[in-house]
């Protein structure tokens, strides 16, 4: 059975169009198949605490050297790891919030990676030291902006700092197949975000029909 | 007497290679002025919370219709947006965390962004509604980050969401004036990692100089 970890973002509970989105890919997939098991992050209502320095002294120290304390600091990151590691499928939804990640999606972020657990770190790599541990996860972004134009030569161009970055740090999550759904125009509440939001979620049921199809097929060849 | 809003974003107290810059910036500064008022904010050991939906609720009600619970709501943002408004200069030492902002910074920037206090928004200036309020202010971005050549046809080009992430922002802070001054190669600790170290602190005193003299010149004309 597949394992899919659902991380939500917005600070917004109710009317958020990235929640809309998660649901609307989710009730699609157990449309398909009802074979998937949902890990269930909402990092919106419930931000997790941003690293702090004995957070860095304790993941540097050995596993074997950790006080009691020093493994009480990892706690959340070892949780947050962990229903990373169990997940094939990572459903990233999340508004753009001033030009990039929200923060507490950003925390989410710096927990997760940590040496010797997403990680590993070693100089005689020469100038790229750092190697993902995690593999072969498939990862979908749905993003929900105010503006819009964030494309090569649009309006907003170089002014997205939301999905580049996601891109960027996406090896250290171990997703090696990437996906991008975006509604943009809020902030417009215009005929340009009304066409924004259903082709959005035209897209959103295309890549969770085409995604739980791809895991039942898995699952018979193996 | 010119104000300089100082925020230290490292997570570490002790061996932060962002808080040396800082300290030697102000340093460099007093010993040419004493002439200087400094407002310190260190989100690094003490993060702001994310924003909520109740956050988001109470910014956007008319001020005269809000509620005794929305204005507390917004209590860390009005403080954080006076220590804003009151600068002309704004030191922001920031490591990269997971090659953008540290959530705590992240956390600062999206209580700091707000209608009706640091930008403006109308639709009848068509694609771009919003206009931000603070303006001629200095910001002077010190950083640090582990890995290197973030610039164009470098090593790590295009992954770099933290500097152009500040950059975007910058208009909402009323920064006109940018500089930036980085150390690279931290985790390698080398001789590149000592270079960029010494040529970061030389052009950290170079800059707090020229600011603090700039800052002289405007006292005398006014």
């Amino acid at each position: 059975m597949a394992t899919l970890l659902r991380i939500d973002a917005s600070a917004r509970h109710t009317r958020s169009l990235t929640r809309m989105m998660s649901d609307h890919f989710l009730h699609t997939w157990h449309r398909t198949t009802s074979d998937l098991k949902v890990i269930e992050r909402d990092v919106g209502l419930y931000p997790p605490t941003p690293i702090s320095e004995s957070w860095i002294d304790a993941a540097f120290t050995p596993i074997d050297r950790r006080t009691n304390e020093q493994r009480a600091q990892l706690e959340t990151s070892d949780r947050l790891i962990d229903e990373l590691d169990r997940s094939d499928v990572i459903l990233m939804a999340t508004p753009m919030y001033n030009y990039g990640l929200p923060a507490s999606l950003k925390a989410w972020v710096d927990q997760i990676v940590r040496v010797g657990k997403t990680f590993t770190f070693d100089l005689s790599r020469g100038d790229r030291p750092l190697e993902p541990i995690f593999s072969g996860k498939t990862l979908a972004i749905l993003t929900a902006t105010g503006e819009f134009g964030f494309g090569a030569g649009g309006i907003n161009a170089d002014a997205d700092h939301l999905v580049p970055h996601i891109r960027t740090i996406s090896k250290y999550l171990g997703a090696e197949s990437l996906h991008h759904i975006g509604i943009e125009y809020q902030e417009f509440a215009d005929h340009r975000f009304e066409k924004s939001k259903a082709d959005a979620l035209t897209s959103v049921e295309l890549l969770a029909q085409k995604l739980a199809e791809l895991s039942m097929t898995h699952q018979t060849v193996s």
